[in-house]
């Protein structure tokens, strides 16, 4: 079994608990994650940080590149540009990712954030893809 | 004494506590903030979270824009690209932001992470200026 | 009748006509401008030039925003980012545009470069709105 | 004599050459090229296409990467981000770009680009670094 599958997305995510974020969904280069809004996300304005949103989106777009990768496959994050539409304080955000592109060494990834029907953010970023002794970029 | 200053960068920021985020300077469109790494910050694979990371640039460059704002003015990020260089898993974070333009409506404001003098990350921001009645975007 | 049709989009667009591009959509936030490649669109790799892809996005996007203003409203572009999928070395580029938010003061457009159904390319920008005689930023 | 030298930077550029683009310097991960701007490469507004000061961006980087490529490398740019401080009408535009991260298989690039000393834009990018023989991302 890959040394990958249990660190990655089935395994202990710290962050991601400490934000109380969730996989719904993780397949075919798509997923959906999602997490409850609680007053300990909100910035110094009294609305959903930024770093909340966008963390979403980081860990969406790496759900769905893992979702394409092979077994001795690892990836990380080389950039992400994250535009926001609308403040948000309550509720449950909502973040689709999907590959875009796969290379053999580049994936491109997008991602939307909503609550309920309403676009809040979108984000587009680039991830590399490497052996798992190869190491980083 | 204006409705923004308490709210803002002196008042209550609840997500940068549940990071550990703490201001170290702030002044004439510049800013330093810092976190330790804790393990609760880790991503699945055993490294800080790049939404960790981002959320430093973000609330860093909110500061730099802040420390530049007239007293019935607010701001909020438009739009961030953050591009990773390392990973890092122990020791303190420090994101160094400037405001390298402030025009009427809109602000530009470069940020960059190191642990020590090794860069980890950069980011390049925009966020819009408006009156405290006018709204976003 | 308004300043600002003629001088964008039905009037003189000298680069635009240095590239060879036109418009053949531009309408409700929508459009598509394309180019014939030539040879000396190339860069030294012998295929086109990133710079002539990113100003069909930049142009279209311009045109799509167009689409969307009143009267006495002018734009400019504050920041894209592109990201290339494939080189290409013959045949028409088209890009499709679309104004996926317009704010009072900011639009924010996406747009998709095209050879055929093949992507070559994707950006996503941020514009800026305001009265002719606000000035920029 | 590696095969990338006449192609790339001292060989034919013709999109380069249609801007009247030059390069100045050229070594060490850095680069400075320099255009005089014309009527032609103008907008529908009268000031320069932000897809000429793009240009110069990408193709500022790809020197300032060719500059620390090894001979049987290539490269190509993955994406780029533009941000526009000021519009320019007339006079010598001028791009510095450097490396700031040169990794095994992805260079980061900034670039400035300045009319005399005012600041017109600032880009950020990815380039993929390859053997010749590999082939794109």
């Amino acid at each position: 079994m890959s040394q990958n599958i249990p660190q990655t997305h089935e395994g202990h995510n710290p962050f991601g608990e400490l934000l109380g974020l969730n996989f719904t969904s993780l397949e075919a280069g798509r997923s959906r994650c999602s997490l409850e809004i609680r007053e300990d996300l909100y910035n110094p304005y009294g609305v959903v940080h930024g770093g909340v949103i966008y963390s979403l989106a980081d860990t969406g777009m790496g759900g769905a590149v893992y979702s394409r990768l092979k077994g001795d496959e690892l990836c990380s994050t080389v950039e992400i540009k994250i535009v926001y539409f609308r403040p948000v304080v309550s509720g449950t955000l909502t973040c689709d990712s999907e590959v875009i592109r796969r290379g053999r060494r580049l994936a491109f990834i997008e991602s939307e954030i909503r609550r309920g029907d309403r676009l809040i953010a979108k984000a587009t970023g680039t991830f590399s893809i490497f052996k798992a002794e190869g190491g980083l970029g």
